[in-house]
């Protein structure tokens, strides 16, 4: 692997959608330690602790002005911006294309209009089909398992269409479940994030079926390194998967949750429909190979700085 | 090939979405010849000569009170219904979000509540990407070339999870460029109305760049027998590419016309960029081996019974 500069963004400006969610926020900070100049852009006010020399802009992606003049002084535009859930999403097909492909498609048109590169987050648990080889590599087909993943897959192949017909930059992250600091356990996302507040406040873990089902999960820390590494890949591909390079089962979470208590944990096993997709893991060698990166966090160490930052924000019960 | 039923649609109820366009009007009657009784649904009124024991219902895709009773009523409903064309949707593709995704969304809800089997025409143009073998199978990649084959490839998803997780009844045939009786040559589809048009007013016919590109063309009237199989296909596949077997180049079609008239063609040829695709020509195989169907009329016969329809709908001037 390649010897990473202190501040391989020293001197670019990033301009981060989103900035206000669990990979946003994390984002911001990694960006800033890379020495980049960041504007973020959120509905929602800075929260607290929000660095001085971070530009926070209160705004919606629907503030075209606004928006298209930052997007204007970026050299990178990350976009993590979506209102949309994977159960939002399923539940409102329709409401979902009106949240995430049509801010998209304004966006891919104020960038053409600039010279910025845009690193986008697609999502790599949703847009691959049932029937894929296990790791599944970038070029397996595309059969998205729900509706979620349906917009993003139509939101990359905009973002296709823009590079081949307007010369965009664009780099596409296909990314697994991220987790960790600053992720809400109670938004319905995130297993590890909810067992672990489950854990906390002393109530019920429960589990669906067998508890094998197997996911791949990567650690936040993780994913922003391969965001940032995005910002100056210089390279043919456009297309990168973005996992921890292995999986687990939620028994396998339930395992290496347990030993950070002193307490046994209450699980509680419910019968459930089998899954339409037992096992997924990404096939990250592309990135291993031309992005410069690789998932350096062990689960063990993920775990613990989850719950060290679960417990800071939570009144622990027991 | 199975010898086909006289009428193999008889005591079937069929629901045509887009009743009043060129691919539409033309199913009207094949289903009616087939034996199923024909509920035409479009914005469009009952064009003359609409067949009296055709219920026509002049309403838009909107109105899902009333579409919604309809597909309750149907064994097979037809989505044929769009109001976008290549052109319209590369100019906006916003626009085409919410003429043909979200509609197509809608209806699926209402499939949901009944038994009728779908079968949706996709755009076996577009959908596929500019690196794929030729002639390209069901299998190839899709990378649409334009805005157009993106919602067409969103559609063709959203009805692949309503399959796996609402246990949708639904056929996608992916169509090659269709020509025939009804197709308006002036709405800047299909190169062969266009050119017969042109060619019978005493027009000039432009043709930019070299003439060379190849795409695939499919008679109309093979297009409508492969839509009245997908009716009663039963079998495992739920995708056809429909198409004429081979291609032809913009020159083929200006020589395959030229014998059509008595003075020569006024064809000039203007210098044009190299397209995307120079050439795209859809592997039918599986439809030709599965559907009980095959494109069955030569070029020289559906361009002589194109030219005999426009000679009836146009004043001649040469």
């Amino acid at each position: 692997m390649a010897i990473r500069a202190a501040q391989p963004l020293l001197g670019k400006s990033c301009l981060v959608l989103g900035a206000g969610g669990f990979i946003g926020w994390n984002l911001v900070h990694r960006l800033r330690d890379d020495g980049a100049a960041v504007i973020a852009f959120d509905m929602r006010p800075a929260p607290d602790g929000c660095p001085g020399d971070v530009e926070w802009v209160e705004a919606g992606l629907d503030d075209h002005e606004c928006l298209s003049a930052l997007v204007r002084r970026a050299d990178t535009v990350f976009h993590l911006a979506s209102s949309s859930t994977p159960s939002s999403a399923n539940a409102d097909p329709a409401g979902d294309v009106g949240n995430s492909i049509l801010p998209a498609l304004a966006l891919l048109d104020m960038l053409a209009e600039s010279d910025a590169r845009l690193v986008f987050v697609s999502s790599g648990g949703t847009v691959y089909g049932p029937d894929v080889p296990v790791p599944t590599p970038e070029t397996a087909p595309t059969d998205p398992i729900n509706a979620y993943g349906v917009s993003k897959l139509a939101i990359e192949k905009y973002i296709a269409i823009s590079r081949r017909q307007r010369g965009l930059d664009a780099i596409i992250l296909r990314v697994a479940n991220p987790y960790g600091p600053h992720q809400n356990p109670l938004r319905g996302q995130g297993a590890i994030a909810a067992f672990l507040h489950r854990a906390l406040t002393g109530e019920v873990i429960e589990i669906w079926g067998t508890g094998e089902v197997i996911r791949d999960y990567i650690y936040i820390g993780d994913l922003t390194a391969a965001l940032s590494a995005s910002a100056i890949y210089d390279g043919p591909h456009g297309l990168f998967n973005i996992g921890g390079g292995s999986g687990l089962s939620l028994n396998d979470i339930i395992s290496k949750i347990e030993p950070l208590f002193d307490t046994p944990l209450q699980v509680e096993r419910k019968p459930g429909r089998p899954l339409d997709v037992p096992a997924s893991i990404l096939d990250i060698s592309r990135a291993l190979e031309h992005l410069g990166w690789r998932p350096e966090t062990r689960i063990e160490t993920g775990l613990s700085q989850t719950l060290d930052w679960l417990r800071g924000v939570i009144a622990p019960r027991s």
